[in-house]
């Protein structure tokens, strides 16, 4: 028997606590303390919230509480099962910690009147366990994500345990599944340590869960088969419940600290609590039985308000956990419940890591003008964008070795930017053989074929303070779309808690993108997880399609500065034009978007068609386009816009990066064409411009959902996005052009027939179209 | 030793057969029997194609070819690893059916020449396991997807067995990790086997998978906590591997079928495969190591044109296959190589389920009229959309008993269709407890919470030949976001092979939809699904917004009956008013969009406004800001106007059901404001709509990415979608209404402040705003 009769008795009166403020926060609006009769008055008119996963998720809160304090431990609290919002809000009220940070939420009756009624409650707190709630990392109001998020919190922080409950709902889905190996990735030498809690009170909403109706035999050769040593705490009584667990936890952390002090992976514990779904609330609610059920998920008593029978059902329950020595008659939990807690930052509730821009420290980032390619004249030298970024990206991860790391599905080699390489290897904590490449505990690249797991760990990364970025093929970036969702609703949320300190930016880039999947094809092509971005509010969200290496460098360099954003970067790997000197990239960059002068015709007057771009592969075909069109018009006037910065196209009325009507009728007129070759789906620029004055005569090409595994070149004309193509849209729709450029139309028209028929014969693309130059001579090349 | 030495010698003649055309295809564009000796020219310029996994694909090909003869069987082939394309394009080519259905590349020296050159080529076939590749109905572009599909085409066909290769890469993503529990959910007196295969090459890219280097006791473990029997099958010496392998499937599938005729749960047998990765390729290349290594993974010789050595390499490699004993001098597959193949249907690649179109029939479908809500004037009565549509759902099912099934994360009750509970149970094959709710193995309901499953089972059903219907939380069918892709541009790409028959659509029915997330709130809002899908081929994509229950009926019904689409329904659940009678609804959703008349003041004239609006809850709101302003602006000549067809607001030029522009501009006007009440996010609407001659006048309201847990009227307040507000944009937008006008203003403003203060004091929302109809008594009500 691990606990002492008082140890006993103060545990088991702060879960009656936590369990009466839980149920009260479900029901009250009045009469927090039962000083009176329960009247139909008291009870909120709108019944929101899970009671079922809340008694689970405070036992463990309580007991860790009780091990913090044994074991002088920092440890946070990942809550899988977000749902159970209102019992996480009671632990930490019951902490002090809510106190402190709303400080019109008093440990005292009018406190707990306030907590009771703000719950769920318009103009209230949500019923997650969301930012708001001190010591939250993961609202877990989607479901799936707390153990990535939990071995993300552990990276780099050697001194912390990472508690995390897991629902077993929450169990069936990809991102937890993908999870359980986490524990390869992670180095108990240099990294804190996971806990993860597998709370198994067996249903979901109306269905059991898988994980609690497999033989319990299977479950353990599960937790074995994932690398962990699964230790089972069951029951449904609850003094023999607490000594079980509170037994469990003991061990357990005594086996965490001896595997950290041997330094090396070891088998690491983990915990199955096998307990009722809404435990200690109603056993039988209208003939049917509800604790242990199903019908314990959300609210156990639906009819309060208006069936005397389930009031006064109401009233017993909360009675039975005999609140009269739980609170003193001022309201206030009195020293038998609070002797348990923690005090200071040991709560978990008031844990730094929990409130990540506390502990965040700019990184040291070295001078990226270093690392530029020296430009001759536009377009000169060819390089590969994100390998010259690789080489900043190896000084970054030397200049900062405990809070920056690269996260990727097996892709750093692959989106060249192996120079990081030269420094650090992949972290690895199973067998490594001789021939393996780069491959070590110790790694700061974290590659695993999971993005989900890429996004989770990186998010629980940044939610506790450091910084990262998440390198990914465009289209299966897609994968995640959830869980950015999620993301950003958090950074959304947080810029309105004055308390929680700003975070670094989640940061992608997208480099092998849609128009280099040669070794691919269709099912590697979607470039629209920029528009999925752009859904979410103006103030969290930012574009960049850096034309460029030293462009890309520039970008970069910004968003790894930046804060609180979700920034997308989609920048090329292969070979192309460097346009810009590090300088006019940084210039344009700064601007978000710009007239390039030396690929124009117009002398600085007013053009007579705009040809605007975003994105390298666009912006190659774009330039040679105005190539060809000075050499065989050279009458036009020809304006070259480049857009590096895509929310400067939206009004300044929509996004704090919007261009002014003014600057942007000056750059794209007012009347004239305007061409623009985007990287991505047409209709995202047309839903950025329709308000601009010249939308009606803006004509996208983009990409049109037409591919296969063919040549680079090929690509761009399956989809209209070719100099060609371009060409013949500047002849369509510039008046007046007259025969000579009737001809050229024809021509161009020829020469994509004998591109394609060039490609089709010889299996690459015609040499004529190789850099951006149209040369007379290459016209008869081949 | 279960294979005699002739058996032995086929098997391994065939296996060396597809592996030479393996890399024939990966490498030659000539040349292709080895007749004389290579040159540069025979070679590739572009050398694309995954070589890694292909050898291990094609060895269980074989194998399996061996036993569907043996015990004959019928078995698809399932390729989690599709990047290994020109391995099952091999194996189709030596069984004949390529040939069959792609005569231009025949069983002879020309055909082996065009079967080499077309892969990877342009205007060829991609480099994946696509739909162009006979039996196969996973692409494996995307990786992770392999046994859910497998699961969908086992279930309601017992005489099949799906063969279903995972690769170690892909088994570490969240959907494959969570589609291992899928055997709790298949019932093996009613559906077929799946027989999954681990295929353990050791590495994914660059990296070494997890499963391969955890130790092998964990990795059994694994799989019996997932509810398999594991057998390993390991090796790097061919002959042995082959004898194991044969033993081993001979004992598996007796297994199976043991398991299948006593008709209940047991522990279905698994294979896990370790064989080296690229086996039996080159050894060692430029002094690295290759085979057995992540070298392997792509094309191993890199630079065959213009480095000699490579080409002797590649010589060598593809000679030490033997060709002259695999192909008669005609370049046909020798009678030892093709003995092992079995014929007709029995071939994987000729199954007809893999070719589900060819097995479909269409649904039996009760006379959806049958289940109206007589509706008394508009309006009336107040219905629930979602549970209604249960009633015929029911009915559905009993009248196809086998080839209909529902999917959800546990949702059905929650979205109110619980009346198919009435006649089916949920499909669960593990511990059933009494008081569980409808639950058992032979469940036509398919609930488990991971949308990631729910819609991989369902693809595997629909390419197979059946049909299904998908209800899920709209904010968190995103979580599926990437698989959707996958499946349009497989639904896009077959429009085009013309073996390929149709399918039936698949269906979505979202119905816990953004503006009635009382219970949950921000992390449970995002209506962002239809403008993921909308980026797909207007040939593909359709979504619909019925806004009463008989309008939901009608679509429904419209959804199953169609073919080859990707139908995205959003409906309620809550109750709400029933505004069109059944023939109503019917010529409502077979126009798409319509002008609502008794809800308009315009007379059949030109309005001085037109409220339009998409949506249950837009609808609402519009009805009732009409209603308002009929009463207090009786002059105004309002039209109402609402789309249950989104894509019908699109140009006809852009999308097939997309509304010619005169009719557009008979309805919406050329030049009068429009206030467009969406149910998403408003930019959606203007990206369908922003070539239309009025869209300048057009103002969107919808979700503006603001919300909480709160009442419903205080979420449409919150993002300014409410009656109230929508009466201020009329009053904005109209010119010349007067002072009147400016007072209802001020009216709206204050209205909107006093029901915000109403909900925040009683946590409800105030009961002016229950229904549509302003009554000026209500005013003064609470």
């Amino acid at each position: 028997m691990p606990l002492t009769d008082q140890e006993l008795g103060r545990l088991d009166a702060y879960w009656r606590a936590a369990n009466y403020l839980t149920v009260g926060q479900i029901y009250l609006m009045g009469n927090p303390l039962l000083r009176e009769q329960l009247r139909p008055e008291h009870i909120k008119p709108r019944l929101l919230g899970h009671w079922g996963t809340s008694p689970g998720l405070s036992l463990l809160y309580a007991h860790l509480n009780r091990a913090i304090t044994q074991h002088d431990l920092k440890m946070i609290y990942v809550t899988g099962p977000g749902h159970g919002g209102p019992a996480i809000v009671a632990n930490t009220w019951l902490e002090g910690t809510y106190t402190d940070l709303y400080p019109s939420i008093g440990q005292n009756e009018d406190g707990m009147a306030r907590l009771f009624r703000q719950f769920s409650f318009p103009g209230g707190i949500p019923s997650h366990v969301a930012a708001e709630v001190p010591g939250s990392i993961h609202e877990g109001g989607e479901l799936g994500y707390s153990l990535m998020h939990a071995y993300g919190a552990a990276f780099d922080n050697p001194d912390l345990v990472v508690a995390c409950v897991i629902g077993d709902g929450e169990a069936e889905t990809g991102p937890l599944a993908a999870s359980w190996p986490s524990n390869t990735f992670l180095n108990p030498a240099r990294d804190g340590a996971v806990l993860p809690i597998l709370h198994l009170n067996g249903y979901k909403i109306a269905n059991p869960t898988v994980l609690a109706r497999i033989p319990e035999d299977d479950l353990m050769a599960l937790m074995r088969g994932h690398g962990y040593e699964p230790f089972l705490v069951a029951g449904d009584e609850p003094a023999a419940v607490h000594q079980l667990l509170a037994a469990t936890l003991d061990t357990v952390l005594a086996r965490i600290r001896d595997i950290q002090r041997r330094g090396r992976a070891g088998r690491m514990p983990m915990i199955i609590l096998r307990t009722p779904k809404g435990w200690t609330g109603p056993r039988v609610v209208d003939g049917l039985p509800v604790e242990g059920t199903f019908r314990a998920h959300q609210v156990p008593l639906a009819h309060v308000r208006e069936n005397p029978e389930h009031l006064a059902m109401l009233e017993a329950w909360m009675r039975s956990y005999r609140p009269e020595e739980l609170f003193d008659p001022a309201g206030t939990p009195v020293a038998e419940v609070t002797a348990l807690a923690p005090h200071g930052e040991h709560r978990m509730s008031a844990n730094p890591h929990a409130n990540g821009g506390l502990l965040l420290r700019d990184l040291v980032l070295p001078d990226f003008r270093k690392y530029a390619v020296p430009v001759t004249d536009p377009g000169r030298p060819i390089s590969e964008a994100t390998r010259v970024l690789g080489g900043w990206l190896r000084d970054v991860i030397v200049a900062n070795p405990d809070t920056f790391r690269l996260f990727g599905p097996d892709e750093v080699v692959s989106n060249r930017l192996d120079a990081v390489f030269e420094t650090t290897d992949r972290a690895f904590d199973a067998t490594i053989h001789p021939d393996d490449d780069h491959l070590s505990p110790d790694g700061r690249v974290m590659e695993v074929l999971s993005e989900h797991l890429c996004q989770g760990w990186l998010e629980g990364y940044l939610l506790t303070g450091r910084h990262g970025l998440f390198t990914s093929y465009e289209a299966f970036i897609h994968v995640v779309d959830s869980m950015v969702n999620q993301h950003a609703k958090w950074l959304k949320v947080t810029r309105g808690i004055p308390w929680r300190r700003p975070l670094a930016s989640l940061n992608y880039l997208l480099s092998s993108h849609v128009w280099r999947q040669d070794n691919n094809g269709f099912s590697h092509q979607d470039p629209g997880f920029i528009d999925h971005v752009v859904n979410k509010k103006a103030e969290v969200v930012r574009v960049y399609l850096p034309p460029d290496a030293n462009s890309l460098l520039s970008t970069i360099d910004h968003c790894l500065r930046s804060r609180h954003y979700i920034n997308v970067v989609v920048a090329g790997k292969q070979p192309a034009p460097t346009w810009l000197s590090m300088e006019e990239a940084i210039m344009h960059s700064r601007r978000g978007l710009g007239i390039w002068r030396w690929a124009s015709s117009d002398d600085g007057e007013e053009p007579d068609v705009v040809l605007a771009c975003a994105g390298d592969v666009p912006t190659l075909e774009t330039i040679a386009a105005a190539d060809l069109l000075r050499q065989r018009l050279p009458d036009l006037r020809i304006r070259v816009v480049n857009v590096i910065d895509l929310m400067r196209l939206q009004p300044d009325t929509a996004h704090p990066h919007g261009l002014p009507d003014a600057q942007f009728d000056a750059i794209f007129t007012t009347d004239k064409p305007v061409i623009f070759a985007y990287h991505g789906y047409p209709a995202l620029i047309h839903r950025l411009t329709y308000r601009r004055t010249n939308h009606r005569n803006l004509h996208v090409r983009g990409y049109q959902e037409e591919g296969t595994t063919t040549t680079p070149f090929d690509m761009v004309m399956l989809n209209e996005l070719d100099r060609f193509h371009l060409v013949m849209d500047v002849i369509d729709r510039v008046p007046g052009l007259g025969t000579r450029a009737a001809w050229l139309r024809q021509e161009m028209v020829d020469v994509r027939q004998s591109c394609r028929d060039y490609t089709r014969e010889h299996g690459e693309d015609d040499p004529r179209i190789t850099g951006w130059q149209w040369t007379p001579e290459s016209e008869t090349a081949p």
